[in-house]
């Protein structure tokens, strides 16, 4: 039945960012859809942030486009231009390569959800805000190159 | 600024299917966000069910993967295991090649909202209920070859 019983993918806050920058995730509870539903075309993320989480550290990737909607509750959508309400129904695009590092913060007292729709991330990602960068092939690395 | 602003971007309800299977999507009003947005990895549809509206007729891909989420009102899905209702937050995902036929049914008083996503239709799609079929690189056919 393709209705996804979304209790039954299991949920997860993993991060692979280094302890230092892990914190604005730790409530950032996710589910991999597209595995789960054996979609191959794309990646398909439902993605729950607790009160006070971000989606990510402020990023932009060269070589993956990404879409969001958020679905429940508020977010504020922190880019290059400022800050932006998204409320259910509003949808976000980020191009690749686009330069403008963005990211979702839940700045209210109660859990939002969206759906983000991307690839796997391969090629490097640039963030905006921190000492740090994603080198394809190599994976977090400092801006100077060096290791954590 | 990446919120799309989706009343900039034209709704349409245009469809490629013959005249005598068009009926149920004209209320069907859709939007394609990938391209307003300066997306390429997928496609991303806006689509708008008023009362009585379906998505499509019910149908499968051979070669693309879909992906929908609901965000405003209510659907039914009709897929070979019968009925489904879908509720804001519901997703739904269709791997292609799984041959289960599936559409959204709007069969409330108000309109209904969601995100779908795939690819633009270059395989073969399959319609579960009438005489007519996608054919790769010729277009809508009837199940027997004929043109319309």
């Amino acid at each position: 039945m393709p209705k996804l019983d979304l209790d039954s993918i299991p949920q997860t806050n993993a991060t692979g960012y280094p302890p230092e920058f892990a914190d604005k995730v730790q409530e950032r509870w996710y589910r991999a859809l597209a595995p789960a539903a054996g979609l191959k075309d794309f990646g398909v993320s439902h993605v729950e942030l607790k009160p006070g989480a971000w989606s990510s550290q402020r990023h932009w990737h060269e070589g993956e486009d990404e879409f969001v909607v958020l679905v429940e509750g508020e977010a504020v959508l922190v880019d290059d231009s400022g800050r932006t309400a998204l409320r259910p129904g509003d949808c976000a695009a980020f191009p690749k390569g686009d330069g403008n590092g963005h990211v979702l913060v839940n700045e209210s007292e109660e859990s939002c959800v969206f759906i983000a729709v991307g690839k796997p991330a391969a090629s490097d990602c640039h963030y905006s805000d921190i000492d740090m960068h994603l080198e394809e092939g190599r994976g977090f690395r400092r801006k100077d190159g060096s290791g954590f």
